[in-house]
């Protein structure tokens, strides 16, 4: 498909703005006052460096975007990353409260406005820092031939040794002390637990051994407990943690949903009503019921090379220097016992907020976001992410004070708390302000930490593709080997390592992990979740470890300059303010008709097509090509609303006093969006609401399309009542179908 | 409280509109050119009759509202209810589709712009026409002693004789045909029933016997089905039906929810998928699964007279000359036999739509709306309200052709069809358009039909009663003797006859029963329904019977010259006008505020502490102390916003060209009306999505405040286990008190 014109390329109308600009500069003695045009912020005369006026529009907003870029500084990313990070700093600790305080200070001091933070009161879980988690081995008089010490040691004493740093443990856990029989379950995953079956050892009351890697840790701990096991065990195994030291952990949550435990839906604002009680999270699954721990490979070592039973299958084998067995249990009749001390308990947390106001659009906000609770001093998770967007307030505000642009629509800077917990702090906004959000959230921009330090890796709905790249063609690579390649963008080296379709890079789908989630699938609000990665994609080095310090940063992913810290900023601030400026914005809606109609639907009908022949599936298949019929239209309306947007941009730029036309396109391009959120949500998951992006509940990191089709086919394929599954089938299509429906309605002026 | 300013008293923006429009005036050389004022519609110098310049921007409003109430003539309405009468028009029967093709004709020759039908696919039920539905007794050898004609007979045989136009039936009655004993339930209602069971008679088995009144006809039957009874009559008791020919009947339908049987909460669009079965809608029991029939009170006589039993309670006895007694059964061992022939089919639907696009705000639409299909000719129910609203259509095209005038919002006028079996084609329309209306619907403005004519009765929600009052004030009264008592307006007759809090008059909250419905409870548009009434608000002699003919509406309802019908149009044309044309949206969202905090708070509290003292209603109490801090906070940002409105408004008037921030202002006002819709509906409802004006399950011609909080509340009060009950209670108050905060939250700028 070409491109289609509702997108960041405004040639046309950038040429009008600047006849327009020269008329008004004549009219006002050659001065540039203050003007009415939405998309190139004001021209004020009063304060800052005049720009000059034979410029064209276009030009002038290069020239604001090589101001801003020039603005964003190493060094200053380099301080606020020291500051953030002198302690560990858990969502709901004294030590976060004060992390808090630094970014609003950071906020503050920037010259944002409106800096205040928002409350909650969420479940949050802690160990007993006096007394480590512990796993022990012993023989068959009950003695401990080896004990976990619980803790692991600081390397770089003076960035990592405050006091209970190193606590191994895993939030939610139950507390508890258990004596059993280890089983390996490889990397905890359904179709593990089914070959485990297969073998014919049977997991009820037995340990479950597991290893990171193949999904997220809470659903291999809830798989675990749902085949009867009393305990779980979650190892680093250096196959898949290259890096990490022989006593290093990976910390983290084993919660299933986002958002707070017990007020699902509704903020947790305190004094809410919790609606939801700890044990019908339990029962819910929502929390495990089990004691479950994370331990270093040296202790797996201890358990592997004590292991009984056939040797694991090749493909199970990891990289500790021992042959895996199976187990049941310990040889010589050893028993491991799991001993994890625990506690839930209802926290503060704050997020903090901070806003740039729109001159022209006060109401609509262009949302940057990054989390900035740590599992311990969390310098590359989150914190290379906090101190790169404190870095772009403070550049933006400066850049209005040093040229004299303003932004056009709203700048709203996030900082979330407990995310790490399970996107608490973003979920609770989100379902706070999802009516708000809904009307006046143009997008919202996440950047949680980068994961390695080769290539940009975006993940983005459809519509935003078209921003997302043509945004990286104008940030220059941090990599100077890549220059010297002739790689001088982020883009070059970023289409390069993941060439995708349409000679775009390929950009997934944004699934959970982070805390654009709500946005996208509770409120429907378009989401960028980018990133720095190695070309593996892979998880990083040392990912929620005691050893996530500056040095890292400094040293080991980025240069002394900060780079590439430098290079995110610059993106960040970049794709902010195309948001903010364009008159137009620049979400491309065909670019949804397109992916509907050239792929999800193709797929689905693949999907069903592979299924045995049965009537049951006859009403399914119509609604398919219901679906199909409804996205060809959808994309001949997208496409007849991207020429009308283009003439109104004409029209806005010759006539720049009349905007409500502008306001007209531009809300119609907002709503064809909220069209996906299916306000009931998924079946039996009404939190689950964007019909095509919202996440499946089997694997809570990848992004799985149109999830509630998929999960009715399959429950298809297993059901007996085959007539009831195939109508759930249909049902389900016919959702979909509907949003598109609305979508292509939200385009027309009249229905 | 004090009025608040966000309303229609604009009074000062007047003033300096005023001060604009000469400023303009002398500008252009005296000519009153194309301005940019929102507010006042266009004036225009190239056509129509100039106005006088020196007059006031409100003057010259007043002055289009006496042109445009001019304009509708009584002769016009009478001759389009003629035109809309001539033959009987069910709804999805070809005569009802030749009425939608007259509207379409009106609409068109009116002047409307993109004038089109929306149909929909719907189950709808019919008897067997050439078979008449009966009832008949017959004695202890089986022979008839009387057997029910099953039609009734005309009075006027011009207007009144067309095949098939008397036969008496219910809609989405079952078939059947049913022997058994007759019991007498009086009015049918959960409290009748119950005293039944406590006269130790037994329903299960026998034929319900139940009078028309107390509530919607289609519960009465719901209600003998749950009692156990096989069938069902219903009889309009002279008591109830004054007027009423002996042999007259009341039609209608028993179908329980409001929208299609077999497609909730999505559109019925032709192709789209039913995602409920017949069976599984008589199961959840949204239709009976026993047959049921209205009878006349003649036939009515032939039972009650020679029923068994007790003499019912003084208070059931009702107005046919005879002791009416309980039964169970008949004497001397007659027995009744209830023969009912139906079918239910999926039919198409036509709803009709046509357009005066706004010239300021294309896409904010005021909606007027009134449906078509009638249970026989209809003349009052629904024509009255079809022949006005066409009539009014084609006064404001000639209003714009004669003076200068623009709406400056979208006018949409909108033609139901199916409202009789269930609010069908309205809720379809609203299920499709959900999410449009959401953001573009100012308010839906309704009349189904008069139901007398002695004063206005309004049923509206807090935010529009000074709308519908002040507009009142505007309408001269049809009344000649309240004339020569000194009423000259519709407002001094309703204030007199239906005094009410606050020096306005009494209006109730809008409950079921019209096309108003869906579009308060599932999109969250602000309505009014509207009706012109006799002093005890009953329902209207000959209410859904054969005799409703045009006769009625120019001799008995009305004059010869339809004044009445005259000032029903002028007032429905005032309101859209003035919401059309109000700059600040007159959507006094201070008034929720002031109800929440004065009125529904205190009554929470009340129905609370009535209750007997129990620690499990400890949260709930809790709940409603929060919520009165919410109602509080959400009347002083009201106030607070208000005051910004109101500047706004000034600011708009002294610089026309941006109307952005006005924009801004009523998407708040409109957006503060949406917080109170919960997008998951009350439990086991997801239609009923409005948290303050949702319908209770039990009496769905009512508008229940909170019903869900109070369906709690009679569940904790029933319930054995207090605990879980009361906190059900308290998880509903709290939804109440995230849509008072929610509401809070749109009317701040930032958050």
């Amino acid at each position: 498909m070409p491109y289609v014109g509702v997108g960041i390329q405004q040639h046309s109308a950038s040429l009008r703005s600047q006849r327009m600009l020269r008329a008004y500069a004549a009219l006002t003695g050659g001065i540039l006052v203050s003007l009415f045009v939405m998309g190139m912020g004001k021209l004020q005369s009063d304060r800052g460096v005049p720009l000059p006026r034979q410029e064209t529009v276009e030009e002038i907003q290069d020239q604001i975007g090589q101001v801003l870029m020039e603005a964003i500084k190493g060094d200053n990313i380099k301080a606020n990353l020291r500051a953030l990070t002198k302690e560990p700093h858990q969502a709901g600790t004294k030590a976060n409260d004060r992390v808090a305080k630094t970014i609003e200070n950071l906020y503050l001091s920037a010259g944002l406005q409106r800096v205040h933070t928002l409350t909650y009161d969420v479940l949050l879980s802690y160990p007993d820092w006096d007394k480590p988690n512990t796993v022990s081995i012993n023989n068959r008089f009950g003695s401990a031939v080896f004990t976990s010490k619980g803790v692991s040691d600081a390397i770089l004493p003076d960035e990592q040794g405050a006091p209970h740093a190193g606590h191994q443990w895993l939030a939610y856990s139950a507390p508890g002390k258990v004596e059993g029989d280890i089983v390996y379950c490889n990397s905890g995953t359904p179709k593990d637990f089914e070959e485990i079956k297969k073998m014919g050892i049977d997991v009820t009351g037995k340990i479950a051994m597991m290893r990171y890697g193949e999904g997220f840790r809470g659903d291999k701990v809830a798989e675990a407990q749902q085949n009867g096991a009393k305990a779980a065990i979650l190892f680093s195994d250096p196959a898949e943690s290259v890096w990490m030291p022989p006593q290093g952990v990976q910390r983290g949550s084993i919660m299933k949903l986002n958002g707070d435990v017990l007020t699902p839906l509704y903020p947790a604002k305190p004094g809410a009503y919790k609606s939801r009680t700890i044990d019908e999270a339990k029962e819910k699954g929502v929390i495990p019921s089990i004691p479950a721990l994370p331990i270093s490979y040296d202790t797996a070592y201890e358990i592997l090379s004590r292991m009984n039973g056939r040797p694991v299958p090749p493909e199970w084998q990891g990289n500790v220097n021992v042959t895996y067995r199976m187990g049941p249990g310990l040889r010589d009749g050893h028993k491991t016992t799991v001993d994890v001390k625990s506690s839930l308990t209802t926290k503060h947390v704050h997020n903090v907020v901070g806003y740039i106001p729109g001159q022209d659009e006060e109401d609509r906000y262009v949302i940057l976001g990054n989390h900035f609770d740590a599992w311990v001093y969390g310098s590359i998770d989150p914190n290379s992410g906090t101190s790169i967007l404190a870095e772009v307030a403070r550049a933006m505000v400066e850049t209005m004070n040093t040229t004299t642009w303003r932004p056009s629509r709203t700048m709203v800077f996030a900082a979330w708390d407990a995310e790490e917990y399970g996107l608490l702090g973003s979920t609770e906004y989100v379902e706070e302000f999802v009516q708000q959000l809904g009307g006046r959230a143009v997008a919202y921009l996440n950047m949680d930490c980068f994961a390695g330090n080769s290539s940009l890796d975006i993940r983005t709905i459809p519509s935003l593709r078209d921003l997302a790249v043509d945004v990286a063609k104008r940030i220059p690579n941090h990599l100077e080997e890549q220059v010297h390649l002739g790689r001088k963008t982020l883009y070059d080296t970023w289409v390069r390592a993941f060439p995708g379709a349409n000679d775009q890079p390929d950009m997934k789908i944004p699934g959970g992990g982070s805390d654009h989630t709500g946005f996208l699938t509770f409120a429907g609000v378009p989401v960028i979740d980018f990133n720095m990665v190695n070309t593996t994609r892979n998880s990083y080095p040392l990912y929620h470890s005691l050893f996530e310090t500056p040095f890292l940063n400094e040293h080991l992913y980025d240069k002394p300059d900060f780079a590439m810290h430098r290079a995110i900023g610059r993106y960040w601030a970049e794709l902010a303010r195309t948001l903010s400026d364009s008159p137009v914005l620049p979400i491309n809606v065909t670019k949804i008709a397109v992916e509907m109609k050239d792929v999800y639907v193709l797929e689905l009908r693949k999907a069903l097509n592979s299924l045995p022949a049965n009537p049951n599936l006859m009403e399914a298949k119509q609604q398919v090509d219901y679906l199909e019929k409804g996205a060809q239209k959808f994309l001949t309306r997208a496409q007849y609303f991207a020429e009308h947007a283009g003439r109104v941009q004409v029209e806005i730029a010759e006539n720049p006093f009349d905007q409500r036309k502008l306001r007209g396109v531009n809300e119609r391009i907002m709503m064809a969006e909220r069209c996906f959120i299916n306000p009931r949500g998924m079946p039996g998951a009404p939190e689950n609401r964007h019909v095509l992006y919202s996440i499946s509940e089997k694997d809570s990191y990848s992004g799985k399309i149109m999830a509630a089709v998929y999960d009715a086919i399959d429950e298809y394929s297993a059901s007996t009542d085959k007539k009831k599954a195939g109508r759930r089938v249909a049902e389900q299509i016919s959702i979909i179908y509907h949003s598109v429906h609305c979508a292509t309605n939200t385009l027309k002026h009249f229905f």
